[in-house]
């Protein structure tokens, strides 16, 4: 059985969505984030010398970064490629992988500016119009992937919960309004069972 | 044959270094940064619509994301397993993923950020310390993870390349002085022949 520990809240959630969507069974250790500084607090240090979440331990494995979670999941136990294609046509494996690494790659770097900026209240000129121009740019870039599909490689897979990450992490920061596809795409992918399914057990 | 598209000076001399490594034919398309931002032109924008570098060429496939084009790269064409595990022990496998993911996935962001205020000379008060701290940890964290070993996971594999990147930015960025560990490593990339003649190809 996995073991995820979970710091609420953040981007672990996306990573019980991703067990719930596989099906494999998991218990949490949850942790919560120090009341003022909102970072995770000892407790975690002490499983993870990064303090990060999310962590999964697997039998003897213990398994850092959201990207490598994911592919390792999937890897071990989504043997009737559901949620990712096998190397059998190596350019649409490839696609995938791009889309798998995007999120972490491009995405997140942008919105953690503006995440710093607008909690601080403080607007820095070179970083503050860097972080904007930026934003736009790969919230563009993931609406023109989408097109009229429901999600990023038409069915459901594996590279969904990485760009619903960054996509609910801009909608956070006040960042989808002008990207209707944006919001529909993450309600979307809220209002799947399994997604339900984690909140439920994770969030309450 | 793989064509890279190739930006300098940036990161793309890293992919350079996988294909040598790897000993793939490669086609070089170069391209300059603006001369006042720094930035990429629009020349690169009409290969790809972020205007991003590196994007490799590989037949029918236009791929983007460092670390994407690592896997890539290695699945295609590291057949005898010389810089990547296969997936006989998933253990080692997943380790192997966990690494590719790091660099961006968490040492990128915050070296971003550093790199955003020393080159507008203007700290933020929150900001300024966020990645001070988070450059701390990870630096720290990759010299434990090397240990005395030579490489990240002993002898040389596709995870270096992203963790040389990252620290040759850090080494950039000013930030490598406490950290002999880490000059020594990427002092010890920086000398093998297949960054030689990445070099030699890519830079002049």
């Amino acid at each position: 059985m996995i073991k995820l520990h979970h710091l609420r809240i953040g981007r672990s959630i996306f990573t019980v969505w991703l067990l719930e969507e596989v099906g494999v069974d998991y218990e949490l250790d949850v942790y919560l984030r120090h009341p003022q500084t909102m970072r995770a607090q000892e407790d975690l240090k002490a499983v993870h010398p990064l303090g990060k979440s999310p962590v999964i331990e697997d039998g003897d494995l213990m398994l850092s970064e959201s990207g490598a979670i994911t592919t390792y999941v999937l890897a071990k136990y989504d043997t009737e490629n559901k949620l990712h294609p096998n190397k059998g046509d190596l350019t649409v494996w490839a696609d995938f992988q791009q889309w798998l690494a995007y999120p972490e790659g491009s995405v997140f770097a942008p919105l953690l500016l503006k995440m710093l900026t607008l909690r601080s209240g403080i607007d820095h000129p070179v970083i503050t119009p860097f972080s904007d121009t930026e934003i736009a740019l790969h919230l563009g870039y993931i609406v023109e992937k989408l097109a009229d599909r429901d999600y990023i490689h038409g069915a459901f897979s594996g590279v969904d919960f990485g760009i619903a990450y960054v996509v609910s992490m801009a909608e956070r920061l006040g960042q989808l309004e002008p990207y209707p596809t944006l919001q529909a795409y993450i309600d979307r992918c809220r209002a799947r069972p399994a997604f339900q399914r984690a909140v439920e057990r994770a969030v309450e």
